[in-house]
Formats: structure tokens, sequence, C-alpha cells
């Protein structure tokens, strides 16, 4: 046996007959070839796994694919899967096919589909589905589970049922099948409910927020309803994960010092690609001309004391490698909600002798360093070589402080500020510290060095 | 109503009675607590509530709260308490109370302990549940539901049966709750099968592989079986998305440079974290060492042409971000599997033209910047200007070039050596290829600028 067994079988090997496929592995098989291609083998399947196959967001070039069918059976499969994949699949689509495809729908899907295009990106109103199991609250557990069996083939879960109240129809429990099925089948359904009222979220909330819900109290679905209270839809945990996994990989590559990519490396093309790195790039570059700037201010003393621009490289990397672990701890605790806003004086509290920790080990290595290569005679740092060494040892203690410090601080200021903070990248950090790196060195060597190099 | 209604409420607030709250945020208001704060709190519960508190990986200091619990108490939470989350709390039980409550266990209990304790930390078989159903295939669809309806209190989800041979009681099929209740009570399960067999893992496989397989066949559990056939376990999707969580978070770390923390940033001791940070910190410390040694040897040519120095920081800079972005884009492909450790040379071949583009713009970039501060008065970069400028420019798609092709390769090789890839921290690649960016841009400057600065 392979360490996942099946999933370790090639997409489309052995058989070579797609239909006999899983719909994931259809989906990879198709991902390979270009949308003409795609298309042609999602029409040669069977209808029912074409709609598996359509319903998954894997799927690459979706919107090229549907523009390759006959418009009756784009409208055909578009009606026939789940309604929040319908809608981010009309979401891709150019005009004029999207407005074709939409008046091929029936009014009811074409009305479901426009009310959830409607939601803003990554809300959960946007990744909830509609097709989901309410009941009123005057039915029996019978009741339900005869209704359940009727609609379970439409239905994306029935393992979460809603129960509605039936004149106003605002949700009053979510009730999981496990509960009902061991459940008196004449009781009301009620019987069957936990004691607690269910938990919410309105469509506007952040998808993430949906996903914290159902990740730490372990549901398989959260309710979306409105002001009022009408549940609107449901998230269920295998959108959840999908945005998971979807926002840590924006969240590397912002942290990489990048935009976000949507698609796999392998896919996305040249041009996109270089707008995707060049714009980051390219602030990165302009705001690390001020170390040139800096330089320049420095030249007589660079001119004097040449012996110090050495360790610049050193002393300014050790001050961005610092800065960049404290943005990923604190990136992350604030994605994870472990820390919040007003915490920051007590994260600036522990980095702050965190970085004179770090920043005195370092500086001692840098010293001995030094002392090393001077008394073994490797290299001549000069006759107050003492005194550089004293230099670049208190040099590295201020930088790697401040490194720690700042780059602590950046993620809540800029989630204060209103941005993500998954931007404050390793490279922006790094950047920040730099120039700052250097006025504390060449301040520092001005203190020390002075009446001696300077 | 707030973005996440019921959820937004603090812990413990309102009613002050914590035996009315959920558990999750029951364990929210413990961690609040010490340890012997905690476990007062928790002895205060009704015992299905603290069953419920103890059963959830988010509580902290689960030992030293066991600790302070009287034994027989402890021995009666852990055999209520989800087995794999018992076998987790024991992992890090301290002697000699892991001994005495392990004995306090019955006898099953005990062996299935130490079996879910024998394997190896980070496999499916670690997170994998023991409560399960399983059923042998001669059973009706009728005899599955009332077992269900006997066993639902005692099991972690009954959403996924599992049907095994009666005789070899080998895995023959996992049918979901939902087909089951639709289905004619008097038919054989194996009538609501699905077509095709389960999927399943082994569990000595690594976790992350039970989540792909969660994650892209959209399943609630995933079978762990031994080499036979026999089910031994299943993953279940709350496991799998604390597992992707805690995952990210790490790769997250590491990626920032340092080692993964596996607490809360507010929680770690001081100690703990200036281990986790001063390891890499050092390392990266002593690598960058070599940039020093380069400059040494650089040291005739930084005395003649000390213009060169001004742009060391910038263009060392420049190639430790586009490394970053590499990397950080390669390090996700990498873990999404969407490439495959045999696609290094698509990779590299899409990197060359990426990184000589984006060089190319920030090289031109820096010769605008030298040539309008020069014709502006700004700064005088000498006689020379043009061709430092050019050295600048030149150095700059080399460096970028060099930065993004050896950024993101270094993901492949280590995981081609067996390394973790995530470990290809942004300063890691930074360090890489700082050095070497020193060698180009004097080897491009020995080039450009001989017989006039050199």
């Amino acid at each position: 046996m392979q360490n996942a067994s099946e999933a370790g079988d090639k997409p489309g090997s052995g058989t070579g007959d797609l239909s006999l496929e899983r719909a994931p592995d259809i989906v990879e098989a198709m991902n390979a070839h270009e949308p003409d291609k795609a298309a042609a083998l999602l029409r040669s399947l069977p209808t029912e796994k074409a709609i598996e196959v359509l319903d998954l967001p894997g799927l690459a070039n979706t919107c090229e694919i549907i523009a390759e069918l006959p418009s009756e059976t784009a409208v055909a499969l578009l009606s026939a899967v789940s309604d929040d994949r319908a809608a981010d699949i009309f979401k891709e689509l150019v005009e004029p096919l999207r407005t074709t495809l939409l008046n091929g729908l029936n009014p009811e899907t074409r009305t479901v589909i426009l009310g959830l295009l409607a939601y803003p990106e990554r809300s959960a109103g946007s990744i909830m589905t509609t097709e989901f199991v309410s009941v009123p609250s005057t039915w029996t557990i019978a009741e339900v589970l005869h209704h359940i069996r009727m609609v379970e083939r439409t239905r994306e879960t029935v393992y979460s049922i809603f129960v509605v109240d039936p004149v106003t129809k605002t949700l009053i429990h979510a009730v999981p099948l496990r509960r009902l099925i061991s459940g008196d089948p004449h009781a009301n359904v009620l019987t069957a409910a936990p004691a607690r009222k269910p938990l919410m979220i309105a469509p506007e909330a952040d998808r993430m927020e949906a996903a914290r819900l159902i990740s730490r109290y372990d549901l398989l679905a959260v309710a979306v309803v409105d002001g009022p209270g009408h549940i609107l839809g449901i998230v269920t945990v295998d959108d959840v994960i999908d945005a998971i996994v979807q926002e840590s990989t924006e969240d590397a590559q912002k942290f990489g010092g990048m935009e976000a990519i949507d698609e796999p490396y392998l896919r996305i093309s040249f041009g996109e690609m270089i707008r995707k790195r060049a714009g980051w790039l390219c602030a990165l570059f302009l705001s690390e001309m001020l170390t040139a700037t800096a330089m320049q201010s420095y030249q007589s003393e660079l001119e004097k004391a040449i012996v110090l621009t050495l360790f610049i490289p050193l002393i300014m990397s050790s001050g961005g490698n610092s800065g960049s672990q404290a943005t990923s701890l604190l990136i992350r605790s604030l994605a994870l909600h472990e820390v919040r806003l007003r915490d920051w004086w007590r994260v600036a509290a522990r980095e702050l002798p965190t970085g004179i920790t770090l920043g005195s080990i370092l500086g001692a290595i840098g010293i001995v360093r030094i002392t090393l290569w001077q008394t073994l005679g490797l290299f001549d740092y000069g006759p107050h070589w003492e005194l550089v060494a004293l230099t670049v040892g208190a040099a590295l203690v201020g930088i790697v402080t401040f490194g720690s410090l700042s780059g602590s601080m950046l993620p809540f200021i800029l989630k204060r500020i209103g941005f993500d903070p998954a931007s404050a990248s390793a490279p922006f950090v790094a950047t920040l510290v730099d120039v700052t790196g250097l006025v504390i060195y060449f301040g520092v060597a001005a203190v020390i060095l002075r009446g001696t190099l300077l």
C-alpha cells in the first residue's frame, strides 16, 4: 500500500476512461490541457460527472472552457452546479457570454446567483451556499428526516439542519443530523436541538471569520443570517478549508515581498508574474535608495575609515534578519487572534529585552571574529582594531534591538491604519531597518572612534 | 448583530456561570489563569462540560492542570476524552504522574492510548481517532442505523460509516450517513455505498497527506488502515483544519528565519523565545561574515573607488528581495503540490527570464537615479559617473537574476536532500545572495571600470 493509496494513482492512469475517475482527479487531468481540449474532455463525460467536475474550484481556465461549450450545455451545467460555485464562475465570465448564459438560467437560479454576486469578495456571503436544509420549528423529527430524504441530492450538506420560526422565518436553532437520528421520531425537532443558540455570521463578515468559527467550535457549517435573523445561506467546512489554504498562500507570498498570485506558479503568465513582483521590488528599491543617500552623507567618514565599510553588509543584514523574525511571529499571531491590537505594548515589552539579548549575542560573536582575525594575523583592521571591534559589537546590539522592535510593531501599525498586517514582508522590514541601521552604525562609530579614526 | 454574533461575546461575560458557556469559550477563560486556578475552574464544571473542555487542543498548560487534579478525577476525565486527545496529553505528561495515570485507566483504553502514542509525531496515526463507526458488510441499512443510534454519543463522527469484511475485517467501503438515511432500510448497507473504493492512508503517512486527501476530495473523514487493509482509525476534518493552521504558522515562522514555536506569542517563555531565534540568527550571522571576508579582499578596489561602496546596500538588498519573492512562491507551490521536485527545470526556465526582466527594470531605475543626482548637482559621483551608473545597472541585472534563480532553486535543493523546503527562509536566501552579490558587483566593476577608476 502506498502512503495515500488511492490518491497516489496518477489521474487517468490505468483505465484511460475518465468517467471512472474521481472528479478531483479528472480536474487534474483537464488542467494539463488547453481549454479547447479540456472542454472536449468535459463534454465526453456523463452529465452527472461533468457537473461534479465543474463544481470543483480547482478547475483551471473554467471561463475559457465554458466559452468552448455550446451555450445550452453551458447553461445546463451552470444550473446544475452548486450556486456558490456558479456565482464564482459568473464573476469571471466576460461579456457578452456572461449575459447570454445568465439569461439562459431559470429566473429563480438567476436571482440566487445575482444575489451571491452582490456580496463583496472574501466575505462570508461570497463563499456561502444557499443549498442547505431548513425546516419550520413545528415539524417532528420524523417529518424532518422525511424532508431530508427528499432533498438530500440537491443539498451541499444535510448534516446541519437549520430550524426556523414558522412565522417570522428567523433562525432558531441548528440541529446536527446525528442528534436527529437518535431522537424520538414523534417528538418535535427542537427536542434534538442543543441548549445553545446556533452560531451565526453576517454575509458581509470576512470569510476568515467564518473559518475561525468553524475551526474553533468544530462545526461542519455555520449559518449566514441577515440583520433580522433570516438565514441566507451556510458556509461549509470544505469551503473554509479552501479559504484557509488560499489565505495562507497569499500571506506567504506577501511576506516574501510580492503581490499575492491567485493561480498556481506554473500556470500564471509571464506578464502577470512580472507585474506581481515588479511593483514591490521597485517600491523596495526606491526606499532602499535612502541607503545610498545615507552613505553619501557619511562619505567623509568612509574615506577616513574605510575599515568601517567592511562590516556594513554584515551589520545591516543582522538588523533585517531579526526584524524578519519578529514580523513573521507577529503577523501569524495577529492572524490567529492570539494577539490583539491592544496588546502592542505587551509585545514591545517582550521584543525590547529579546532584541537586546539577541543583539548582545551577535555583538559578542562579531567582537570575537575581529579579535581572532586580528590576533591570528588573517587581516589587519589597523592600529585601533579594538575600537573597531567595539563599534561593530555595540552597533549590532542597537541594530538588532531596533530590528526586533520595529519588525514586531510594523504589523500592528499596518493593521491600525487599515492595511493588511501580512503586507509587512521580510524585504519591507529589512529595507526599513537598513537605513536606520546605517545611521546607528555611523552614529556609534562617531562616538567610539572620535579622535582616533574619525 | 455583530459580524460573528455569538462568538463576539467575551468568554464568561454576562452570566458569570462558566457551565453555560461553550467549551471553546471556557478554554479561553481558563487560558487567562495560572494552572492552579484553571484546575479549580475545571473542577467547578459539570463533568460532561469538563470533559468537553479537556477535549480541546487549545487548552493551555493541560499537563499542569491535570497535575493539580486529584488523580481519580484526572483518570476519569482522561478516560472520557477522545482517545487521540488523551494520547496527546499523555505525550506531554511528566513522570511519575504519567505512569500513575496510565495505570489508572482501564486496560482497554490504556492499550488504545499506548498504541496511538507509538505513532511518529505529525503522522496520520498521531492525529487519528479510534472512535469511529464500523459495521460488517452483511448488515442491512436498518441495522446500521440502529447501531449508530446506540453508539452515537461515543463516536467522534457518525457521518462516515466504515464497512468491513465480516471475515477478514478489512475495510471495504465508506458510506456517508446522508446516503444511508435515504436508502431502503431493508437493503444491504453496501447498496448505499458509492461506486469507488474508499480513500485510505497509512498511519505512518504525514498528517498533511491526510489533510490533502480531505481537502481535495471534500471528505469529512479519511480512513487510516494498516498494511493488510484493517481500519485502525480515522482522521476527521476538524483535526485536519488544526493541522493545516499549525503547519501554516510554523512555515511562516520558519520563512521569517527562526525555529517554529508551538505556543502563542504571549505565552512562550523568554528563554524559549531566545533559543528559537538565536540559533538561526547566529547561523545567518556567521554565514554573512563571508561578506566581510569578501569586502576585505576587495579592499584595494574600495580604496580606489570609494564611490562603489555607496551602492553596496542597495544592490545587495535587491538580490535578497528578488530571492525572497521566488522562495516564498516556490515553498508554497511545493507545499500545495502545484509543483513537484521533477519540475525544477521548468521553474528555472521561468525564473531566468523573470529575473533578467526584473533586474533590467531595477537597473534602469538605478541608472536614472545616478544620472539625475549627477546632472541636478545633488551629488558628485566623479568624472566617470556614467561608468559608475553602468556598473550599478549591469550589476543589478546580474544580482536580481541570480537572486531569483537561487531563491527559486533553494526549496528544491532542500527538499531533494531531505530537508523541509520551508527552511529556505527569506533571511537565508538574502544571506546566500549577499556574498554572491558582492562578487558580482565587484566583478562587473572590474570589467567596466578597468583603466578608469580601478
